[in-house]
């Protein structure tokens, strides 16, 4: 049965026109999550769906704020699937503790945060206060398959039988 | 009654010219500061007091190496102020585990290290050799509100009741 | 008496042409590693053996993808190292937990996965699947003394007595 935050999560990834049943794979030496504890560490996520990385370009030049921020969108919602996809359900997150931004920006271009709260809402709006975190926001140079926005996170976990 | 640390926390604060007494807000949905078991992470900060940012631009070209490295000492100086409000002195800071320290550069200015010593050397004058931490150093190509220099922390506190 | 990875370390060493036997010195008021409870943090490294960064400049502009790959298996080979230093033994390592890969990139270099892609196999090729970790890779304006590459490390060591 679905609880509150899966209803959450779908609403936000039917808002996006988005699915993100599939599975999120890498490729090479590398893993898109791992769990030490009850911390998990997530890989950094560009606004891949399926195959393609949908948002590319500079942010400021080729790329608008709000087509930013969708892109900080798409990151986050790859990353709950694979918290979800780990869990078992997002109701087993505790607490998002850590969002790291990466914006492909042009020089002047300092909306950063701006750009992150794209992320941040999604969180909020699907875990509730569990989905307050921590956050760093920075312009870059480029990002992989010239992405516009990158982002990683590190969650906790409910203790096991919490 | 002040410790050590407070003192040499105040003894900082009057050498750069600013209170840290303030609360430090954010905007949007994420937050300071956040605790998971004795481990604290604290979200990117800017070189502002109050509402301003005081030190914008570009290091090696707009913003001289002393002037970056004022503005890592008063972000590092607010990451300082948030754990001590969060866990009410900063004697109860264990160790600080990480700094990343993002500097908004010109293409040729590799004093990157040199930039973050300002934050270190804040840490080690104010918390002895609980303030020794890793680091990671880089040049960026822009930052939130055009600021010169950008920093985070995990920090690690003393388990309750010890 | 090695270990399966201590001779698998070595031989990537010997691979490289560079020894990791020397201390791993950093300037000023921060160390490369802290260990805390089970969690290993590790200050950003870059492709110096002895005093020298081998490899410098920018990637895709001075330096090709493949001089990437090589300072990123440096880089990893000496945060090996200060595991092996701080663990005494690399099997003492239960799992990597995060890699974060910064690139000094031209402007259009998008290919920031594969110059991780250096670090990832080695950590594979060492640790077999404790080294198989998250990775977040990014394309940076500067490093530190000019690198062309720089990248830290979170890890994971046995439980004591584990």
């Amino acid at each position: 049965m679905d609880t509150p935050r899966d209803t959450r999560f779908q609403a936000v990834a039917a808002r996006l026109g988005h699915s993100f049943d599939g599975p999120l794979q890498v490729g090479g030496h590398y893993t898109p999550i791992v769990q030490h504890g009850t911390t998990l560490y997530i890989s950094g996520q560009v606004p891949r769906v399926g195959q393609t990385v949908l948002i590319t370009g500079r942010v400021g030049a080729d790329v608008t704020l709000a087509q930013a921020q969708t892109a900080a969108q798409i990151g986050v919602m790859r990353g709950l699937t694979l918290l979800r996809q780990t869990l078992g359900s997002l109701d087993q997150i505790e607490r998002v503790l850590r969002l790291t931004v990466y914006v492909q920006c042009s020089p002047d271009f300092t909306l950063l945060s701006e750009v992150a709260d794209g992320a941040s809402d999604v969180l909020h709006e699907i875990l509730g206060e569990a989905g307050v975190h921590t956050r760093t926001s920075v312009g870059v140079y480029q990002l992989p398959k010239n992405a516009s926005v990158e982002l990683d996170l590190i969650a906790a976990s409910r203790p096991a039988g919490g």
